[in-house]
């Protein structure tokens, strides 16, 4: 297969997050790379993030890794110590069972583009998210107490 | 974690390949990412391949799916069916089992840097090199007609 062809692969922005949680991520354009390629062992996600959106609520996986390939623009990293620029060429690695909230913030004038790729266990995975009163398992999104929310997932 | 510091990850050129395979592979210079950030899932090589360099020898796997993102440089991707260049920003993608050998070679006069992140099933992974008397297996590298290379394989 020779290099992706990425406007050939449908793009958007579409999450399972319940309101008002899915507000930070609208303008979080993604592409699903494994389906578009044939990959079943890794899976893969080509973002664009516009000014001021998020890539995903803060979270962390139990049973995936995830691993992050800035390719243009600029982005902050949030974690639970803190935060950090991350820039053009910058990659960052969130090992599976870490408990550590992570996500991107655009904050700036310009798009971000990055690609995650992620392996391990989908079947069983689920986490937190730190800031907010959710979490998540394989069937879907839930508050704290375990009462769930009306949304379907997008894994 | 916050994004990786890759000057406090170890760089190297090792490789198991026997000789003379090796030689196109002495100006890959690559960090392994999955012991450095503790991901188990999910494996992946930060590499600056210098001007001459090849990837590797042009090969595919049988389990493990491969994911390359082209951080900054140029390098023209080799395939069964062709050539193609790959430049910063593009991405390749290889599923497992599809027996179409590939690599990169690196024909400017400049670096390139690339990040390549691969899952699969490691402990059964084998696979070809379309071009060349070798194949590979968990185990170690063998010619065509079985008979192993006296060289240890770095998986």
């Amino acid at each position: 297969m020779p290099k992706l062809d990425l406007t050939s692969i449908p793009q958007t922005n579409a999450t399972g997050y319940p309101a008002p949680f899915d507000a930070p991520v609208q303008g979080r354009n993604y592409r699903r790379l494994a389906p578009a390629t044939g990959m079943e062992r890794l899976r893969a996600s080509h973002v664009v993030l516009e000014p001021g959106a998020w890539s995903s609520q803060r979270h962390w996986h139990r049973e995936i890794d995830e691993l992050l390939v800035m390719i243009s623009g600029e982005a902050v990293l949030v974690e639970d110590d803190g935060e950090s620029v991350v820039q053009a060429g910058d990659i960052v690695a969130w090992p599976a069972g870490k408990e550590n909230g992570h996500h991107l913030q655009n904050r700036t004038d310009e798009p971000c583009v990055f690609v995650v790729a992620a392996a391990g266990q989908y079947d069983t995975d689920g986490g937190e998210y730190p800031d907010i009163d959710m979490v998540f398992e394989p069937d879907g999104y839930f508050r704290k107490d375990g009462t769930k929310y009306e949304t379907d997932r997008i894994p």
